[in-house]
Order: C-alpha cells, then sequence, then structure tokens
C-alpha cells in the first residue's frame, strides 16, 4: 500500500490525537514535531521528569481510541506571529516557542484545534474530521534529540502505524513480525553468515567461511551471466589519486563524500573509490582501438567505500564497504539497444533465479531542464533504443521524464521479495559524459576518431546489499544450488562409518551445473555421539536444505533418510546423486 | 655467484680506478661517494659545466684498464682532521671537503693512495694492487643528488660492474641482456596485461582483461591447494579503524607506513589495510569455539595497501596495492608439525606447477637475545616440529638463529627462476604473540580455555610481485593452462568459415582438469582480411601458445595444422580435443 495523500493527512491527524491524548494523561508535558512518516506517525514529546516507557503505550492507545470516537472536528486559522508566541508561552510550550521565533516576522502562522480539547501548531493538511481516521496502534518508544542535536534535549519518540482499514493495519503488522523474523541482521548471526568487530569497525562487515561462500556464489553467478554475453573481467585498484575524480567530474559534485586516503610517506592524497568507472575507462583508454573490437565489456566484482553516516549503518543494508558486480559498456551509439537488450536480459534470467518475482523497470529520460549534459538528439535516440530494449525483452515498465541522470537515461530494476515488499536493485545507465571527460575515442569504418558511449550496469548492485535482502527473502532458507552448506549427514550411531564412507564418495563426485557451473557439492558429517533428535535441531537450525540420516537399517536397504524442509524421504544410493541434483 | 667480501673489496678498488681515469680525462671533476654495490660500483661525479653522457663510458673504460694495466698498489694511510681538509682544500674537492667536516674532530681519517696517481679519503677495504682485479664494465650513466637531497646539486652517476673473471662478467651481461627481452613490464604492454594510469597514480596498475584472467588464474590455483587441504575463504575490508592494529601492535610498530584513511563525514580515522591477520582473528573471535573444530584454517586472496616511496615503484615488482594469497591456520601447540607439513606440501606442489626449480627454503629460529615475545619453551617445541616438518617433506632447508620474527619462528621459500635468478616468495610464520593480543581462545578437552597458535602463511606472496617474477620466468610464453589466450585459429581464406564452427564447437567443449580444476578453455578466431603471415606474427607476438592454422585443404583432410612454439603439426580434427588437454 502506497502513501497516498489522504493517508498521510491521516497519519497526521493521528500525531494530534496522540498528543491530546498525552495532555491528558501528562498535563506537563511539552511537545517538539509530531509528523507523519511512511507507515505510520510520531511525536517527539518532553515528559519532565516523568518517565515514560513502552508500557505506557497501551493506556495512551486506549486514550487516543477514545477522542477519535468523539467525531471531532480537525479546523485550521491561521495567527500572527506575536498571538502565536503568546499562546505558545500561556501553555509553556517551549520547543514550540523556539520553532515561532525562527519563523518570519509577517508570516501568517497557522494553527489546528482538534475540537476543542487539543490545539496545535501546524502547517498541515489534516482529515477534517477524526471519524476520517482508519486504524491505528503505537509501537514503540524511543529516545530523539531536540532538532537532531546531541547538544540539545533528549526527547521521548512515540512511534505509531496507521492504514484505512484494519485489514491493512493487520497485514502490515503481520509482514513486520515476518520480517522481524527474516531480519538479516538476526539471521547473519544464527547461521555465522559475517559478524562486525568494534576494532575494525561499523558498517564494515567480516564475512565468515559461510558468509563467503555465499557471496562469492552471488558474485560467481553474476559474472557467470554477463562473461556468457562478452563481458571480460578487469581488476583495478581501491584507491586512486583524486585527480581521476577531478577529471570525471565526480571529485566536484561528490568529494565531501569521498573516503581520504593520505600517503604518510609521500604525503600525497588518493581517495577510496566509491564508485569504478573512471577506473574501467583508464583501462580502455590504456590502448588505442578501432570499430572492430567494439563493443568494449568490462565486469569486476570490486569493492567500491562510501562514506556513510555511523547512525544510517545497519547489518548489511546500509555498508561502508560495497562489493559492486559492476560493469561497463563502451559502444557505438549503434550498439545501445542490442547492448540494453543484453542487460536486461541479464537482469531478468537473475531475479529468476533468484526467485523474486515482479520484476519492474523504470525507464528514467530527460526534461527539458538543461540540466542534463550531452547532446539533444543523442539523448532521444539514445532514450528509444532504451525503450525498444525493453519492449523486446517484454519487461513490465514505465516511464519517467525528468527522473535521468545528467549524463544520461537510465533504467532501474524493482524486484518483490518473498513478503511483498519492493527492492531497487539492478540498474542500467547511459553515459555520455565520461567519455567526453576522459577523451575516450575508437577509430571507425571511415578511420575517423569517435567517442563511445558508456552504459554502466550492475546487475545485483551492492553485494552487501542484495544479500540483506536474499537473506530476508529466503528467510535464511537459501535454494540449494547457493546455500552454504548444502547437506548434512547425520549418524544414528557408531556402526556406520563405513557406509558413510560410501555416501561421502558419492556427494564427493557431484557437481552442480545450475545455474551457475562447476558448483561443487558441500557437505558436512555430523558423526558426534550426541543424539540424533539433537543432530537434527543443529542442522535445522542452521537451515541445512538437505539432511541426510544414517542408521543401521538404511545400511541394509541400501539408502538413506533425505529430510528436506518440507519433507522426509528415502532414497536408494544409486539415485542419492540425481536427487540431489535436481534439489 | 655472492658478493664476497674480497670481491666486495676489488668492486670497491674499482670505483678508485673509476676516479682516477675521470681526474685523468676531466681534470676539475670533484667526487662526491663511490662505493662497491651489488654486482658492482658507482662513483657520483660533479663534471660542472662539462656534460658527460653513455657515448663517453668507452673512453673512461678505456683509460681504467690501463691504469689497471699499471699494476698499482692501494695504500691506507691515516691523517688528522686538519690534513684531510687541507687536503680537501688543496684539490678544490668541495663534496670531500664536507664529508670531512662532519667527522667528529679527533677521529684518525684514511686515506687511500692508488700508486702515485690518485689519492682518495675512503675507510677501504681494498685489494692490495690493481692486478688483484678481475674483469669489469663501465654500464650506464644516471644523475644523483648529492646526499639523497633534491635541494642539492645534481651529480652524475657512472656505474660498473665487476667479477672476479671474464666468464663471470659475460655470463653476467648475457643474464642482463636475456633479463632486459623478458623485463616484465615490457612484456606487460606488450601482451597487454596490465597498465598505469597517470590519473590513477604510481605503484597502483590496473589490469586488463588478459592480465586479469592471469592473475585470477593464479589466486584460484593457490586458492584450490589449499581449499583441497581444508582451508576456507573469508572476507574482510579494506579498511579498518586504527583501534585493530593499536590492538594488535602493528601500530606501534608499522604505524608510520599506513595509509591513513579520513572520514569528511564522521571525522574518524581509518587505516588501510597493510596485512590481513587482525581481520582473521577477529573472525576467529566472532564466536565461542571449541577443540572439535580446531584447526581453524582461513584463507582469502584480498588486496592489502602499503604506502611505498614513488621512488620505489616498478612495474608490478613494487606496488602500493599488493593483492596476497593470504592463510591463517590457528591450531593447538600440538598440531604445529602437521599444519606445516601441510602449508610446506603446498608451497612445493606450487612451484613445481610453476616451473620454478630448486626450491630452498630458510628455518629461521631466535637467538639467545630478549627481543622475541613468547614463552622460550613454546619457541623451542615449535622450532622443533617446524624442522621435523621440513625433512618430512623433503626440503632442502638450512638453518638460521636469530632470524626469526620477534613473534616466532618461520620458514621462507627461496624459488629459482629460468634465468637462474633466485626469488623469496612463499612464507610460512608461527605467530604467538597475536592470539595473545588478541585475548583468542578456545575450550580445550579438560573443558579450559587455552590460546590458539596462529600461522600466517602466502604461497604467491603478493601476487603482483608473483607475476613480475613469473613473466620474466616464462618470457611471457606462459604455460598453456595459465595462458590468458591459449589458442587462436587463423583461417588461410574467407571459404573455411563452416569448418572453423565446427572447431569452435570442439573448443568450446574443452575443460581442463590440471593443474586447476574447470578450467574452460580461452580461444579467439582471426578471420581477418589480413594475409596469413599477418596473421602469424600478430599471434606469435602475443606469444599464443598454439596456434591453429585453417586452409581449405585442412578442411577437405579433416584436419588442422597446430603450430606451438617449436613445432608445428597437423592434427585430425577427432584427436584435436585431446592434443590441447595434454599441451
Amino acid at each position: 500500500m502506497k502513501n497516498t495523500a489522504e493517508l498521510e493527512s491521516m497519519r497526521h491527524t493521528l500525531s494530534h490525537v496522540l498528543a491530546a491524548a498525552v495532555t491528558k494523561l501528562y498535563p506537563h508535558a511539552k511537545f517538539g514535531i509530531g509528523p507523519a512518516v511512511e507507515d505510520g506517525f510520531y511525536y517527539d514529546i518532553d515528559f519532565g521528569k516523568t518517565k515514560v516507557t513502552d508500557q505506557d503505550l497501551a493506556k495512551i492507545e486506549k486514550e487516543m481510541h477514545a477522542i477519535v470516537a468523539k467525531n471531532l472536528p480537525m479546523e485550521k486559522r491561521t495567527v500572527s506571529k506575536s498571538d502565536a508566541l503568546n499562546w505558545a508561552r500561556d501553555h509553556k510550550q517551549d520547543y514550540k516557542i523556539e520553532l515561532i521565533e525562527e519563523l518570519p516576522e509577517k508570516e501568517e502562522i497557522s494553527f489546528y484545534d482538534l475540537g476543542d480539547i487539543f490545539t496545535d501548531l501546524c502547517k498541515g493538511p489534516h482529515v477534517k474530521n477524526t471519524n476520517d481516521i482508519g486504524a491505528f496502534k503505537l509501537t514503540k518508544i524511543a529516545g530523539a534529540y531536540w532538532r537532531g542535536d546531541e547538544k540539545r534535549n533528549m526527547l521521548t519518540r512515540i512511534y505509531g502505524v496507521a492504514f484505512k482499514t484494519q485489514e491493512e493495519l493487520d497485514e502490515y503488522l503481520r509482514r513486520q513480525e515476518e520480517a522481524k523474523a527474516r531480519d538479516h541482521r538476526k539471521l547473519g548471526k544464527e547461521l555465522d553468515l559475517f559478524c562486525f568487530s568494534d576494532l575494525v569497525g561499523a558498517g564494515l562487515p567480516l564475512f565468515t567461511p559461510r558468509g563467503t561462500e555465499l557471496r562469492e556464489l552471488m558474485a560467481n553467478y553474476s559474472l557467470s551471466l554477463r562473461g556468457r554475453e562478452g563481458f571480460k573481467k578487469v581488476w583495478t585498484p581501491h584507491i586512486t589519486k583524486t585527480d581521476l575524480y577531478k577529471t570525471s567530474g565526480h571529485y566536484a559534485k561528490f568529494g565531501d563524500e569521498l573516503f581520504m586516503v593520505h600517503s604518510q610517506v609521500n604525503g600525497e592524497d588518493f581517495a577510496m573509490k566509491p564508485m569504478n568507472c573512471p577506473h574501467h575507462a583508464q583501462i580502455f583508454a590504456s590502448r588505442p582501438r578501432t570499430y572492430k573490437e567494439m563493443p568494449v565489456r568490462y565486469m569486476e566484482a570490486t569493492t567500491d567505500y562510501r562514506d556513510e553516516k555511523t547512525g544510517e549503518l545497519g547489518g548489511l543494508s546500509r555498508v561502508r564497504s560495497l562489493t559492486q558486480d559492476d560493469s561497463h559498456v563502451f559502444c557505438t551509439k549503434d550498439q545501445i539497444k542490442d547492448e540494453v537488450k543484453r542487460l536486461v536480459g541479464i537482469v531478468k534470467e537473475l531475479y529468476t533465479t533468484m526467485g523474486m518475482q515482479n520484476l519492474r523497470a523504470r525507464l528514467s529520460y530527460r526534461s527539458d531542464e538543461d540540466k542534463y549534459l550531452g547532446d539533444k538528439k543523442l539523448w532521444e535516440m539514445a532514450q528509444n533504443q532504451i525503450k525498444q530494449a525493453a519492449i523486446d525483452n517484454g519487461l513490465d515498465y514505465f516511464e519517467q521524464e525528468g527522473e535521468a541522470a545528467f549524463y544520461g537515461p537510465k533504467i532501474d530494476f524493482m524486484a518483490e521479495d518473498a513478503i511483498g515488499r519492493e527492492h531497487q536493485l539492478a540498474t542500467i545507465q547511459l553515459d555520455f559524459v565520461q567519455p567526453e571527460r576522459f577523451g575516450l575515442e575508437f577509430v571507425n569504418k571511415e578511420g575517423k576518431k569517435e567517442r563511445p558511449v558508456m552504459i554502466h550496469h550492475a546487475t545485483l548492485g551492492s553485494i552487501e546489499r542484495f544479500l540483506s535482502v536474499f537473506i530476508e527473502h529466503t528467510g535464511g532458507w537459501f535454494p540449494f544450488w547457493c546455500a552454504p552448506e548444502q547437506v548434512r549427514i547425520l549418524t544414528v550411531n557408531d556402526k556406520v562409518s563405513d557406509y558413510v564412507a560410501k555416501i561421502t564418495d558419492i556427494l564427493d563426485g557431484i557437481v552442480l551445473d545450475k545455474p551457475l557451473k562447476y558448483n561443487e557439492l558441500r557437505y558436512t558429517v555430523d558423526e558426534s555421539a550426541d543424539s540424533l533428535g539433537k543432530k537434527i535441531r543443529r542442522a535445522t537450525d542452521m537451515k541445512i536444505p538437505a539432511i541426510l540420516i544414517v542408521g543401521p537399517k538404511d545400511v541394509e536397504a541400501k539408502e538413506v533418510s533425505v529430510r528436506l524442509r518440507d519433507k522426509e524421504e528415502k532414497v536408494k544410493l544409486t539415485k542419492l546423486a540425481d536427487y540431489l541434483k535436481n534439489l
């Protein structure tokens, strides 16, 4: 459900209802700001010496329901700045005083009255009456500095969620519970995929053997799809002189966000690369090129570094070290359509494999503003080619003017996960600017120098961010081909060792070919003296897709019990390899 | 041939002979310093306004031979500082004046007289007479700042080489020529393996598709050997808070050599990792460990950054971005021998595959000094285990006391290349200190907490440096399995396209299994309209190991001409796959 204007008004009104309820219960409460946000609303409140906790939410929520039930009107009125200040002083609303004082002297200031029970300084908009309010719920309490400034007072932020109907709210809460159970930070720890170290720092995950297996399988699969389409791997260092970004133009635009690297030995200044295009452009420029070798296609799975605020870092969703499965095509203007089509095909194949349905694509074009660089005719030709490529690939697309990057039109892909959340992941971006800035050229059929077009593409995007989505999408039950540990053999007792050796001989010979070639089976054996129940619990906790249970009866019957997530069956040893290959 | 004391004296005397010859030819020359160096000698000379170039070397060398032929004695005498200064002033030797002035007031100062033709301030030692001088040759002229200070005068440095016999000198010069032809910087460009960009910076190579293929094959081969031995890949970011190195102790020792990384957003300070051990220790520490899972073995092929002086950077031999095929074992004290044995086996296998013979190993032990950290008994036990592992592996080893790192004993490996140069590459190092500093522990069989031992190991060492050696070792004629382009098909005319398709069908099915598994054949087709001669030249220039030449007669005979480096033969199409697999 999207945030429509109506929904937003309702959520905004609920923040006033919350404040009204709080005023009734805590008459000395002072209010900061209380906006509508995605899925709901909040209010920042100074409760003075009173401590308000999650325990108090039910009481406040009950009071809110009582207020809503009164069918109170929300009415706007405008007052002068001095009247506004008098009101705020009368009500001892210190934070409102501060806000009003900052407004221009002659501005008309709007207030909203909630019936006759609560008045607030507010720009609106709001619903007309509390009977327009749907279903809501207070969800949590957190601390928040007044105006985000850690030198000011810490206020209490009360969060709520709200939807038009109870069904929608229930569905939302169910999804939240589901998402919580799938939280990739929780699963990352439980499944031993990655860790953080205070000594290394926030936003810099370290991947354990299992997590490394997973990220390499993802990266290698993405590389294999592009390799099949003629992309060649290149390798570029993680730092560069800032000159590279001064030439590319990134320094002027994003210079503040670069991690700066300083040489103590030579005093030289470098930056960590936040993207790879300028490096790849240098490889293209390293020798003369002719039309015969165009398009030139480079790919790399390499780690970029972006200087994010510590507060914005969380698990793998936002990291400082982001590994991009990055590609760059250098092609002629006529080759744009075919190259984009090729890339769209790769995106479709990858997200189908990942089981992420309902792929949607946004085609972003230029508008008539003059912020766009490059010849307008070239833009139009390119936009047509992109659209044709989308049509040819049978893509579910929509077009948006004015959403292009300044350097060229683009396609962004949105994929839906198992619990219906949409994530923007892959991207294909045309670039008319960098080839110009780096003076890239090739000799065309006529023997003349011509400027290539550059196409940026990432299929997974950042592998870390993709993993955060993929772990939650699968709930940690990874598809068989990419599970870090695909099979675990559990012994019922210590009489079956010889038989286990026969099974591991079979497993050693299994190499999966789809979707990634040369994918050798990964298994372990749990021959410990623990009870079978304990062994099964341990394997299930690790979400091993196939658990092989081996007891004396299996030895006799020349079979093995295979326990999958949703079923358990006996499989003859002679059929075991095929059985596992088809999981 | 090693630099013995005698050889060094002779080379040192030759620098005086050089100065004597220069004095005769250029009476106004002023002398800086003239030491013996590896393989020869040099002298830094101020020729005033006279320009001396490589053209003049023959003349100077002739004069040197004339001096040597006079069988002049080299005689030492000591003088007071004031006498020394008087001599230098009389001879207008400004640089010598500066050197003498810096000597302590009461020191006796030594001079050497070369017969009666040349006197120099010098500590010696020298040969007794010029008839002790063997074969020598002046090789080149370069500029050198007086005392290495770029604010002082630029002097002219004349280099020479010298050996006991003419045969040795000839052999040396032949090797130099050979090395020059194999220079990896030259081959790197010719074979399109890597490039540098002024915008990116010195010491930061960018690898083109061919070079990336090569470096990945090397890295993957190294990883595959270790994977077979139970090492698991991990992944760690390239930066870390400096806290990590403060805890590990590296900051105190190598803090000045770190590339410092500064966050403009948060003001936090990071460093680029110059090694991976502390990161790997953090992964080990990320959850509790028991004796059951020991040894824990991690590996990674990851890029470290070291802040080298710009002047010391050259091709791939010394870079700022060095990718290590790094491993760390965390084991119990009793497991040291087996783990070292395992690593030695990997080293032997890898260098045998690379065709680098005569692997020698230096076992470095502690001495009685107290710079070594960790329990002495533990050291002795570990040294014994290392030695036993060397013996068990039939290693050609020698032992050196006092050469160990402060944190543990080690083995360094020296491998010889095709032109007889020895390179120090792989290393195995025990570490008793980092486990202590990071508080690493595991629960032993008795249920008690115990400290593991850490073993550092790199097989190739730095992949960049290894490649610099390997490119020169092979002269760019890479073994078939790791050639970036293994096969090129050349067409004699345009009538053979269908037949070429049959051949490429065969090539598409070829996957090499040794020494690296799943190694798909890499080939291209040159169907251009150029003459066959031109196509062959182009393929040979790129040192493609197998060139397939396809003409109309081959179509009829159902065969193809295979041109290898040293022979050419007809191969039936039915045998082609096997033929190529066995190259």
